[in-house]
């Protein structure tokens, strides 16, 4: 997905909310938009919005030294994500489709998530999804990819959301290797996040080589880009992986809630609805 | 008033929304924004909002060729309030305090703007402001300044609001100079603007000189700050006015409502608020 106008200023209201995050000297926040918006002309027209926010996060972590600012915030999200696990399992195993209600469960925890949006409260929104109507449902399609799938990768989006994705890999019950950021961005799941969430119990945890809030294959290692071609199934988790995924053609399915009113645009559903959409060009 | 780091954002979301008002071509529009980003680190950190909005309006104007692309806007808004004018004459005529309801009256006319906010509804607005509390009511010393006064500026805000103003001019039953921008900006009121709302009965139009959304004295020509020097009483309409005026030492009343978040913490009440209130280094 390109960059849409409303995106240039939401990329300086996220640098200013991550600024005031490491420092309270207006001055230097000052100085970071100043370099973000020095830096934004040189982009191409028609970047995806991961690509320009790798941009502006990165001139946030120079210029105050702080690689991740988000670490503790992402650790808090983990544990409080811990914490409903065990109620949400017992909600899958009551559940009529356990298939389905972890794939609501893993799409609940994409509420977690400071970048396009930072207000959410964990345990009521998650309650909310789990009974909102799809916007778009491509299950049928999903069921029949997962019946037939050999290679299955999983592409995680933020920390804390790495818990609920534990359910939807649980119920797949066939070989997972799951897709984290190569180093810190925003909230983002590295390494480090999902083996605080278990994932190392559930799947195999991979690398994209990717330094974007979303993965974009031209920044993704060639080590992980072999894997990707050889996958029959990739299941991507949230709005940076779309927005760095939606024209590939790779049998993708997008689960996300859209959170904010340009990919809701972009899709063409309202914002707040959720999805299990199968890529267009797949 | 400095601008805070939130007017950040909020230049390239009102460079958006003018720019969409005169092209739909996209790509166009994504390039102002690269001349706006390139063009705010060159000013200085603690310049005023209008200092950066003139700008900012700068180059949208060069870019599209369009120099007041609110003209028809502002004629359709002088001619709403307009339509208004028997109505809020007769709520005057039947008031207890006629000074005191011209006054809530020009403030209502506040609500008439496309820079910070362009959603209103205007005979509804003007009804909640005539019944709602001020933050601050300085009306004591604004009567006694009045009483003395013996020049007196008005500094206009926007076209349209120029109608509720003439009621205020009336009440105040001495000569007023009414002081216009020299050159269109968003929906400001020129003299023209002036012209059609009926300034020229009440009060003799001057112009600034200033091309900002908010009066700055260094963009201002000498000839006016020769009279904005020797006035004794200088009422301000609006918040580009206070964003410009508000750490100078003149007799100043600053009469506004507080229609973003910045603004009403400058000031320090909450956003919505309406004041009637003096410099604070008058």
């Amino acid at each position: 997905m390109k960059s849409y106008l409303d995106c240039y200023p939401c990329f300086f209201t996220q640098a200013i909310r991550t600024s005031r995050m490491i420092t309270s000297d207006e001055k230097k926040i000052w100085q970071i938009l100043n370099e973000v918006s020095l830096s934004l002309p040189e982009i191409r027209f028609g970047a995806t919005p991961p690509e320009i926010g790798r941009e502006v996060y990165r001139i946030i972590s120079k210029r105050t030294g702080i690689k991740d600012p988000y670490r503790k915030i992402k650790e808090k999200c983990t544990h409080q994500a811990l914490s409903l696990y065990p109620e949400l399992k017992k909600l899958i195993n009551s559940s009529e489709d356990r298939l389905m209600t972890a794939i609501r469960i893993s799409i609940a925890g994409n509420i977690i998530d400071f970048g396009a949006n930072f207000d959410f409260d964990l345990k009521k929104d998650v309650g909310t999804i789990l009974s909102q109507d799809f916007s778009i449902n491509h299950y049928r399609e999903f069921c029949e990819a997962l019946d037939k799938a050999r290679k299955i990768l999983y592409l995680a989006d933020n920390a804390g959301e790495t818990v609920f994705d534990r359910f939807l890999i649980e119920e797949i019950n066939k070989p997972v290797i799951y897709v984290v950021r190569a180093h810190p961005i925003i909230n983002d799941a590295t390494r480090e996040d999902a083996l605080l969430a278990g994932i190392d119990k559930v799947a195999e945890i991979v690398s994209s080589g990717c330094d974007a809030p979303g993965n974009i294959l031209k920044f993704c290692s060639d080590e992980f880009l072999k894997v990707y071609r050889s996958a029959d199934l990739i299941i991507s988790k949230g709005q940076g992986n779309y927005e760095g995924l939606s024209d590939e053609d790779r049998p993708i399915f997008f689960l996300l809630k859209a959170k904010c009113h340009v990919i809701a645009r972009d899709i063409g559903i309202d914002e707040g609805s959720i999805v299990l959409m199968k890529a267009s060009k797949a």
